[in-house]
């Protein structure tokens, strides 16, 4: 009998066995200390009639329970005691497991696990996959391993390679002191796996052949597209955890981070060189964290690394374009044309009645202040960031290539996902509806792989109403967001116009008022942001998203939507519409029941930008990542703790006990994907380029946030999660489009602001136009223009006027004809102008730009010329590889074959052996060639 | 012995057998009327000594020429004649070029020539591929192939089926009468080619289970790669051809194409159903042109087609917009007032002396022939085919895709390229320079993939020569094409200077110059053409380009650029740049002592610029389709045919047989690529979008134009041109990003044609800023300014006005302060306000159209639904068919071995006999395991 062909269908372990948790080496494997752990289904049972007795404590031997068996305990169980509805629940749950498990041994997985021998408590089905699934699993994955061959990696040029040299050198210190840093210069030749080809492989146990994360992602992979046909979702482990047939399922970390001593395993080798503040100056160990989390989490990680070294130099430019306004603020014309006394520009009031005239030179603190972001300087700046952005993407590209081929990325093909199970409730529901029974029946029928079908699949019609609920839902939040904008400006203007009927508080209005207003708006931000995200959630569940992935696409299309609009809503205004709207002296415009619209400060809005967006950015930033990221999960955690702690504690007896790893990994906190992380960082980036004109501190503050912010996810990753299933991806995917458009929209953004909220346009024009000799002397005099204050409308002069001077002209910042011309009041050429100029600007600066982008896009390629070259290299030596192995088989064959017929065929057998070694048969295995049709 | 593994490295034919050309039944098979012609390689040959003597004519029989023998033929030849040195390079050619039949023979292809009888002629090497070589490259190409698994392909919903339905019965007059087109309903499952998976596929005969594109294209392989030590270039067939070692290489032609009877090939086919004229108004067979030329030429062609049919709506709409104009031409209100004999405006002189005062009515024709091309209906025309362009990019992604699916080319990997034999003579120039012979002789000793070694590669140092040359020639053209737009402006200006000296001619000055300036404009862009294709050729050749690709892919890039330059340079200086330095009256520019500034006419450029738009376009369609596209190639022809009659005509006694296909092949055009059918598209492409706001009938005439031109490309494949070999390619490559940039520019061209060029918003800002009653009455009078001509300079005034009454203020169009303001002539308000307006139009159409396309884009997925749907299908299907057949394997291995110890292995080998037929060891194979290693 060939045992290659047998399955292992299910698997006892003598329960005669003692225990032996003694001598057992790791407890991460089967009690009988060879089989590892590789994945682990959590669940919770309750007995039939819980209350009759508790099995006897202390006695909890290991027990594998076989689908076989268990139905028959269940069948005919210990008495027959009457059934609740809680109890008829918990009966039917128990039998969907055993259905469930019965299958996942069909598939040839072996599991164990504990007797339920208390009234109530948590089982883990521990879940080992042996050598031939592995084998047959990551040949249908098409997991690329690496062959027996090895190749140089040749870096460019001799002086490139010399260059690259002394880098290593000098950045020895910074990189994390991982093994596979040592040598990085060979690497193996992959190729996906296949079981006719094993001689190409390098297989020296089969044990650790696969990686540990391999493995779980490979029972993953089973446990995902077993059926359970007792249960109504007919695919997979996840229907069954939405079912709460399951509480959990994960597979097991690699060890205990703070172990004391010297047995390192990947886990602790990641706390010690990754995930602690104290190696924050390191670079991360990426291949370290991609073999123990996966693909998808390895690019986060090197992407955030990417990120975080790209905010490097624009940091430091930042802060030269900031020290630069620092430096140049004594020679700036302007602001010392404004501080100074004797000009004497008489301003109109700033508020009806109560308020007075005023000196233009009292506003001097704010025009010095101003000139501190709105300098030349600037406008380069955010053309370097657009260009920034634009290398960040490209740069990002490229490393992703560079990754794809040492991970071996390079030419896979998107796995095929499983719908998800509320997709196929929804699709039941449906043929219910429609044609009542048999529709059912005839869908059960069906394989599962036959759900493309037209009748149940969710058409249009059916999708309707989610989609409308998703379209009127985020118009009502979008609406609420800036009606919540609304009411901060509305609370301002009250709040200014009161406060300036006081004398006493009337020489600090702007300042309070501007400062609660922020923190209004960011503590607004802060609750919406979270609601926000549980809305987004909420409404893409309501659109039924068939797979996964798209509902993963769509929920973060959505989340950024709102996101976006809840935090940068209140600066769009400030940069863009404060203070657009006010009227003119004598016509104001007034909102509700005569308040005046507010008006920027005298230095113009830009100072008031600059303030909204580093108070938001930075309160973000800090109660985000200490509230949300750090108090909450602590809280979290305690909970459950006291928790536990109030239930029947059953567990005692175990306590004395070390705790087994799923123990362990049972009690940390479920992994739930990287959308938050992701999202938080595109909000920063958002911050660090779309308003950059205006705040060139920016990068400095998210580079200081990055450095932190690392570390606390990797923190959270080693310790505070359960180990995530490794998931294969190339790319970021929806991330990098929503990072490019961000790219795209802050050229457009940084121009108007350039253009229309700074005042560097019109200096430029004054300067070249207007100008006497060339300087920006007479420049505020030209901003201001005349107003007759005997044109003031009844009732709105100010009151008991305690100005110094008898006011017949004042002056108010606006570009308008003198009250003696033929027209008073009505835009002046010059306003033209400069608004011509301002467009203008806008024009040259956006295709400027746009242009110089795609540039940079053309000229750096995305596939870098060294991985490119590796490539082509790569598969020209696979194909000597295997013309060589071929050459050999062939002489191998014939040979033998001139001399007796059948020899070929025995060399050929030889090798079919040797590829597949005993141990594989495990003790009282059956072979059952019949089912086996059913279970992959 | 397994004659499986037996490589057939040569084959003799029995030179005693009779040439049987009675009895043969094609003339595209070799002389044993078996063995298929998939590849044919011609060269000339001249006998040492040849004049000594004539082989007797008429016996021409067919002799397999073999490596071995032919070396020692020429190794003691027929007697020691001296050698002149054309004979020792006619001797070493020939050398080579045995040495390279007998390395094509050795890796297993087996070959058949003409005995050089004569004194010299031309020579045809047969090349044929047995089984055993197509499925071994098959495997190596991992060409997907049908296996035995049909499905069905699922139309969408039951209404989308109905509507499918309805569509196919409406349009089945116009579909192709073409075999595949009956049954697509099904497809077979793809999977790439295998020999250990041979029981997959559904090999009834293994002849034609490879079609004869996918025979030739493995050939193809073949040839690219085999060696040829003795040619100082290594690798294949291209350096050999580039060397004149062969005169040709080419697969054959399916037979003939306009053969009377009954008797089809997929060439009499596609010349009936396709490339005839006559059936201009059918779809074109896609899949039978991919099946015959392979998908690079099937995706030109399917790309050509929906480019063509993407132009009916935009011709039917852009008609409606031109019929507008015409509709509303008489409710047109600036261009009645401009005729209103009554309104009197008198306009300055438009040159100095010579010209007379005007009147303003006197312009009425072209007023009202610019309101058919200056409309609104213009905008919403070019916003239109801006979305369009999007639409049109991303419906031909759609379309590549599905293309892509049925042509089973999802996964294909790009194909490793070899180095051009320019690159590979230049490393060895270089090599040779740097370190004398040793390094040649160590590059020699290489391996030919080894060549991605770090010095003998091109660095940057060797190559910026010729790029430097690049730059600068590029430069040089530019600037050549400018100098002579400039040249034309210098001779428009100054013959309408003379011109309108003479009395006679002054009446129609401007309807000549500007008719004869176009034609110039034309024939030097044709002119300019053709050479800057040249010199593109020729700068791309100096760069020396490592692989094909980069070559075609430089290529394109500088022709474009170049040719793009050359026919847009006028335009763009008509719509942008003409008459916006005229000055204004008293102080006008002047070039070239004393010639003014030409300006537009008064109805503004538009018309200009629509005049040279559609006389450049149709001119340049109508001259490049006939002349070159027809007229060249029949004269080629014609002189290729006169040179033949002259040369010393050998082949008369041939003349009485039915030639053989090679030699009708032979006497066609050889095929160059692509290149120019693309970029005279793209040219297109970039007329019916640039400057569309100006000139709505470009789609019509591209879709004229276009339907020819489909038919024109076909006949020309499949009548004039050597069949192509069949390349493999997923995409159209650059030229899809050139499209996709030229879409983008045409955004900005357009929001600038319509703000700047047109007269829309100054109409706009006139009608709802400066008009008393919101229409356009008055307008005319506000575009002109006065100019009080006291004022005009000494010499400058009109010599003698016959203009019946005085003038004091003569107008001319500007917005400038008339002569009694206080800063007489400078930009009025108005002229600032307009331009605000014409750029915030700039911004907010740019943008907006951007959004849009965005938005588009996004909508649009890239992949049609159900060419996902069913490639995830495929999969699963695949996974299953596996699974299914391996669980049959498995059960026909388990039952024997059972039974008896070596069943399961016998099961096997039998399967891998049937599915090993024989008639693949050819009489006389000779097995030769040791020289194997060498040839694959």
């Amino acid at each position: 009998m060939d045992p290659e062909h047998l399955p292992v269908i299910n698997n006892y372990l003598d329960a005669n066995e003692p225990p032996s948790s003694e001598a057992r080496l790791s407890r991460m494997h089967f009690h009988d200390n060879q089989r590892k752990v590789d994945y682990v289904l959590a669940y919770h049972y309750r007995k039939r009639g819980a209350h009759l007795g508790h099995g006897s404590p202390g006695h909890s031997l290991a027990v594998i329970s076989n689908g076989e068996t268990g139905k028959e305990r269940h069948g005919g169980g210990p008495g027959d005691v009457e059934l609740g509805p809680l109890d008829a629940l918990e009966e039917e749950r128990r039998e969907q497991r055993d259905e469930f498990e019965h299958n996942l041994m069909a598939a040839g997985l072996e599991l164990e696990k504990d007797l339920e021998s208390k009234s109530q408590g948590s089982v883990f089905v521990r879940i080992h996959a042996p050598w031939q699934v592995l084998a047959r699993e990551a040949e249908f994955l098409k997991i690329k391993v690496p062959t027996k061959k090895m190749y140089e990696i040749k870096a460019g040029g001799s002086i490139a390679k010399k260059f690259s040299a002394i880098l290593q050198t000098l950045s020895s210190p910074l990189q994390p002191r991982v093994p596979e840093h040592s040598n990085n210069r060979m690497k193996n030749l992959s190729y996906p796996f296949s079981r006719e080809k094993m001689y190409l492989y390098n297989i020296q146990e089969k044990d650790t052949f696969f990686d540990n994360a391999t493995r779980s992602r490979i029972v993953h992979e089973i446990l995902k597209r077993t059926a359970c046909s007792r249960a109504n979702n007919t695919m997979g482990i996840n229907s069954l955890i939405a079912n709460n047939i399951y509480e959990a399922a994960y597979p097991l970390h690699d060890g205990e981070y703070d172990s004391p001593g010297d047995d390192m395993n990947d886990r602790k080798l990641l706390y010690q060189e990754w995930a602690r503040y104290g190696v924050f100056y390191k670079f991360q160990p990426i291949d370290l964290i991609r073999k123990y989390f996966g693909e998808k989490i390895g690019l986060y990680f090197a992407w955030l690394g990417l990120y975080t070294s790209f905010l490097i130099p624009s940091s430091v430019i930042g802060v030269i374009v900031f020290l630069y306004g620092c430096a140049t603020i004594e020679e700036d014309i302007p602001s010392k044309e404004m501080c100074d006394h004797q000009n004497a520009f008489t301003m109109c009031p700033l508020c009806d009645k109560s308020c007075d005239y005023w000196n233009l030179s009292s506003a001097c603190g704010t025009a010095r202040a101003s000139h501190l972001f709105d300098n030349p300087a600037t406008v380069f700046f955010s053309i370097f960031m657009a260009l920034w952005a634009t290398m960040f993407l490209e740069n990002w590209k490229r490393l992703q290539m560079r990754l794809g081929y040492f991970w071996d990325l390079t030419g896979i093909e998107e796995e095929e996902e499983h719908s998800r199970p509320e997709y196929e409730t929804k699709v039941r529901e449906k043929l219910l509806k429609e044609s009542g029974k048999s529709a059912v029946q005839k869908l059960e029928a069906n394989s599962p792989e036959d759900d493309e079908d037209d009748e149940d699949k969710l058409t249009w019609k059916d999708r309707f109403p989610g989609y409308l609920m998703n379209f009127a839902s985020i118009l009502f939040m979008i609406a609420l967001t800036f009606s919540i904008v609304f009411g901060v400006i509305v609370y301002r203007i009250t709040t200014a116009a009161a406060l300036s009927l006081n004398k006493a508080t009337r020489s600090n209005v702007r300042v309070t008022v501007t400062a609660t207003a922020v923190i209004i708006n960011l503590v607004v931000i802060l609750i919406l942001d979270e609601i926000y995200g549980a809305v987004a959630k909420w409404l893409t569940k309501i659109e039924v998203p068939k797979t996964e992935q798209t509902f993963e696409e769509r929920l973060i299309l959505k989340a950024f939507l709102l996101k976006f609009v809840n935090a940068y809503s209140p600066i769009f205004y400030v940069a863009f519409f404060k203070g657009r709207f006010v009227g003119r002296p004598g016509s104001y415009v007034y909102v509700f029941d005569g308040y005046r619209m507010e008006e920027c400060a005298p230095g113009g809005c830009l100072m008031e930008l600059c303030i909204q967006l580093s108070i938001i950015m930075l309160g973000k930033q800090l109660i985000q990542n200490n509230i949300f990221e750090i108090g909450v999960p602590k809280l979290k955690k305690l909970f459950r703790k006291l928790k536990d702690e109030t239930e029947p504690g059953e567990s005692d007896p175990d306590h004395s006990k070390r705790p087994e790893q799923w123990d362990l990994d049972h009690s940390l906190e479920p992994y739930t994907g990287l959308t938050p992380e992701y999202m938080e960082m595109i909000i920063q980036f958002g911050f660090v380029t779309l308003f950059v004109a205006s705040f060139p501190l920016a990068p400095v503050f998210a580079l200081l946030n990055n450095v932190i912010e690392v570390r606390l996810d990797a923190k959270k990753f080693v310790t505070e999660l359960r180990r995530p299933d490794a998931v294969r991806t190339k790319d970021i995917g929806i991330w990098f489009d929503i990072l490019s458009g961000i790219g795209k929209f802050s050229v457009i953004i940084n121009a108007f602001v350039i253009a229309v909220t700074s005042d560097f346009i019109p200096r430029l024009v004054y300067q070249y136009s207007y100008s006497h000799n060339g300087t920006l002397h007479g420049f505020v005099n030209h901003t201001l223009s005349f107003f007759n204050v005997s044109q003031l409308k009844e009732g709105t002069q100010p009151e008991n006027s305690q100005f110094d001077q008898e006011v017949q002209f004042c002056r108010f910042k606006d570009y308008r004809e003198p009250p003696w011309a033929p027209n008073p009041y009505e835009f002046s050429k010059q306003y033209w102008s400069v608004l011509s100029a301002r467009l203008a600007f806008v024009i040259i600066f956006q295709n400027l730009v746009m242009f110089l982008s795609v540039l940079v896009d053309w000229m750096i390629p995305d596939i870098p010329t060294d991985i490119s070259d590796q490539i082509k290299k790569e598969k020209s030596l696979l194909v000597d590889f295997f013309l060589k192995e071929e050459h050999e088989k062939v002489k191998l064959a014939d040979e033998p074959t001139q001399r007796s017929q059948g020899g070929g065929d025995r060399s050929r057998r030889s090798r079919a052996a040797s590829s597949a070694p005993s141990g594989r048969s495990q003790p009282g295995s059956i072979a059952s060639s019949g089912s086996q049709h059913t279970n992959v």
